[in-house]
């Protein structure tokens, strides 16, 4: 039976210096799935400075910060609570406090939780797994979570007929 | 008066070795019924296997349907979420504790339940029948339900100026 | 400014057995208001032997009632939940619980309650009158406030200008 | 095992011309139930003037019933919502429009409804049983469910081992 | 990566007075932001007659208010509970209860709270700030705002292959 | 029958100047209500200055206040949370638009909402009191709408049997 | 630090021939943890019959078993609702439905849920497993889970210091 | 006002290495406020171990940190679920994820969040802080907010008569 009617939302959260928001993106055009994607504003600068530079400047840095992650939280929270499924990467820079925050507001909302990370942070990152319903490594291993859940579509075992149903 | 601008979706959980989806479906089809199915993954071996397959082998096969099962409860509880009805089936095979299990959630959601099993099962299933808005035998009492709940066509009641109303 | 992109969706809950739903829905169509109607099954017969027409006589007639008023709530929770108003009419016939239990439903679950009822009833309905958000006599007065809610209109009070916002 | 610890709320809603209540509360302290029962205000005069009688006189008498309907809410929507069991109970005078109000509150809300009345009011309240767990038709079989559920008791049954399990 | 299937609602609440609310729709357009508003009625006279005039004329203005200000309540609680963020704008006259009332009900349901406001009146809003995710002056930072957090665009920053993404 | 094992927590938000919460809290214990009453700090200079007090100065008053506005909305969004009736009094002084936000944030929470005000206020409050269960204008009327709703106590209505039950 | 005010609430669900609940209560008790346990009546025929028993016989078996399933619901649904953990026990006997629709309401609830059962019954249960937080083979396991996660004692790891926090 | 009759939980969360935890409590006690503090287990090799030590070893250490996991959060979620104030304390050692994931939680969950950490990770945690009511650097600060927000109490400001209201 056809599940085409259905458009499934995805927000992607975390890391944004390497391009596997594009690669997951990509895979599932090229799948052809009925998806659309959303994630925070990726442009570092941007993502920093817009509570000063759209509601006026402050001195004290932390207030600069705080102005920012708010202007910011309008779009992920907004985002977060419309998706279907959330997908947090996990990636070798900085803190990445907030895409650990972003899971546990995935979590606690009741949204399937996809995390994406090396092996490397596994135990580090052992609560945030235990919540999850799939842990990945690569930006394909997403593609292909999407394209089985979505579209019944599985490599090697899925045969026309099946597909087609 | 029209419910023609809303649209139903129906999940169909349970027993995936016979076609009563086809059944439900095709019937609601003849109906004209404005109507979106949705079903978990019927491929049983890539239903088994998929977590596996996408995620990597595991030695241990209870990890291996643990990753399988969480990788299809992406699909099954985001699509019950979504349905305005849930049906679920018993059949003759196996234990199908996930039927009874998503039973149970869809219960919990609040979401109108229709189980559909032969009376053999009727004591077994007391406790599922007693949550359920309709218990049927046959997949063609569900389209007759659905045809009633969304057209308001019941056979040898409706006449022409109700069914137009 | 335009609302137009909203469609607002309505049930009206209660009394059969006159033309009242006809006067608002003509009412709503004749003003252009974007609205959905949806209702109970309103054929008294088909309404009341839905359940062992489908799914098997009941020699005890109160399980007849408790099958087909089960199949009934499969159409009317599901719409009564998918609104964005609830219209209760209490008319002369019968003792129309089952408009009151809707009217209680709509209650708790937040959606705004417009009743409607004549000025003999208003003592018994004190309660129900008190949850809602409006209490009208005339099916004429629910179009009006659909159309001044959705639209901001209110004959004699709303020019053109404020019309076209 | 013992649910000693639990101590049960049992909301009594509907009918205030009988002494239903008191039967039912005397069989469950004769029982030695951990229950608390609570009700609307039950001093017919009180409930219809209380609103006047504390915010000031109304010459319009729907206010009136309007201000007392809401200070009465403030007590039946508080206790209903803390219950958990509401019994509600359908008696031979009035309209009795707000039983099967409160009765649809409850069931919005999810609270397991015990309906009480005689079979001639079967047919007319079957949308209100069709919603709750037990229909009875006398007091003491409100208690023998309450016995039950709550000190799993039933007579002629449970032996002493068991019940003090 | 594109958000451009993602339609936007925004409800408008407060102050009736001045433009604000066309300058903010008027900049939204001219962005080409997926943005639909929607806003209390703001003709004056129909908002504060609307009760009477549809529903009967009442000699105590107490209820003549009671009676608009719940049909307006039809309107702006469905309105803001479909909101994906709600801007609240405090002007120079009247009291405005009825911004900070809806400031709290957007509050409590968890929805994105922007606030609009001159600087003499940050103390007395302090309440409503903290609960803000942006603390704006102007319109058009409002219109920035929706820019920024719908299309990820800040003047400045964002350069053409950010945009396009 | 009793509700005395039935705790009431009653919330009083509002004008801090005058003594109207004493009234209440007095006159409810006179009655002898099982009642605890919670209310914000209604030290001014504590409630202004709390946040900097505990975290630091701010050399702009702007997050002076909002420091302080966050660490009481600690206090007051814990106790209306935790209310089974809000009490909102509007008084002479200052704008008071935190009284009117606590007010949509209990409506919005489903609290039983009594509001406290003179007549000259009922037109700008009349979204307000249109959400509310009662309109008070002394702090005795709350006294004695709190000990109808708890014990079912009216003033010149309830006989001896009557208040026992 | 002490946990010890935090009394926590366990239902033990499913199979009723063995004395699995014995063992875990007996457990808790030795191990001086503050936890009340509840369970369904476990009484099989007074189960089976409490329905027909207290509101009159049925000769079809079917609503025999409903209005029996019914009543007990009551009880289950209310005590699992309480509960802040879920143990679901499947053994050899039966088919254990209601076991894995308890599940499955546990699961839709939030409910931390463990799942007992044997080794030979982990693929038609990995849908259940997979929703656990934990899988244990024997009530003992389940004991030492609660000692842990309520009084943070782990047999071999925790010395005096660590318990006494 | 007395509020001595309402007990705050309030959940420490986060890093393990310090005493902090120790220095909250001793604080609240020497001030005698009414507050129970809960925690996840702080022994680091029963928290690591403690899935394994109860339910078995697991070859892979992913699985062996996977069941750990899950036991935790029977404890951890359901402590954060039944807490009125949720503190977060970042401190220097590890990547601290799970620390950032039940500030999510605490955040979607609307838990009044308490922040606490070295300024030197203020940009790291801006989305945290963004969401939190207060951030405050050292133990002695929250032991200051708790005392404010339960007892009403701020050094230097509240004179006696205001501390016994």
């Amino acid at each position: 039976m056809s599940t085409a009617k259905t458009d499934w939302s995805v927000y992607l959260s975390g890391e944004i210096h390497t391009d596997w928001r594009q690669q997951i993106i990509s895979g599932a055009q090229a799948a052809g799935l009925p998806v659309s994607f959303a994630a925070p504003v990726t442009h570092h600068e941007a993502s920093d400075d817009c509570g000063v530079a759209i509601l006026g400047p402050e001195p004290d840095y932390f207030w600069h910060d705080h102005k920012g992650a708010k202007v910011n939280a309008i779009r992920t929270r907004t985002l977060i609570g419309k998706a279907d499924i959330v997908v947090v990467r996990f990636g070798e820079k900085y803190r990445q406090w907030n895409a650990a925050f972003d899971a546990g507001i995935a979590a606690a909302l009741g949204k399937p939780l996809i995390v994406l990370h090396g092996p490397e942070h596994a135990h580090a990152l052992k609560e945030v797994d235990a919540a999850a319903l799939a842990v990945a490594r690569e930006p394909a291993q997403v593609v292909a979570i999407l394209r089985y859940v979505i579209d019944g579509q599985l490599a090697g075992y899925t045969d026309t007929r099946q597909a087609a149903e």
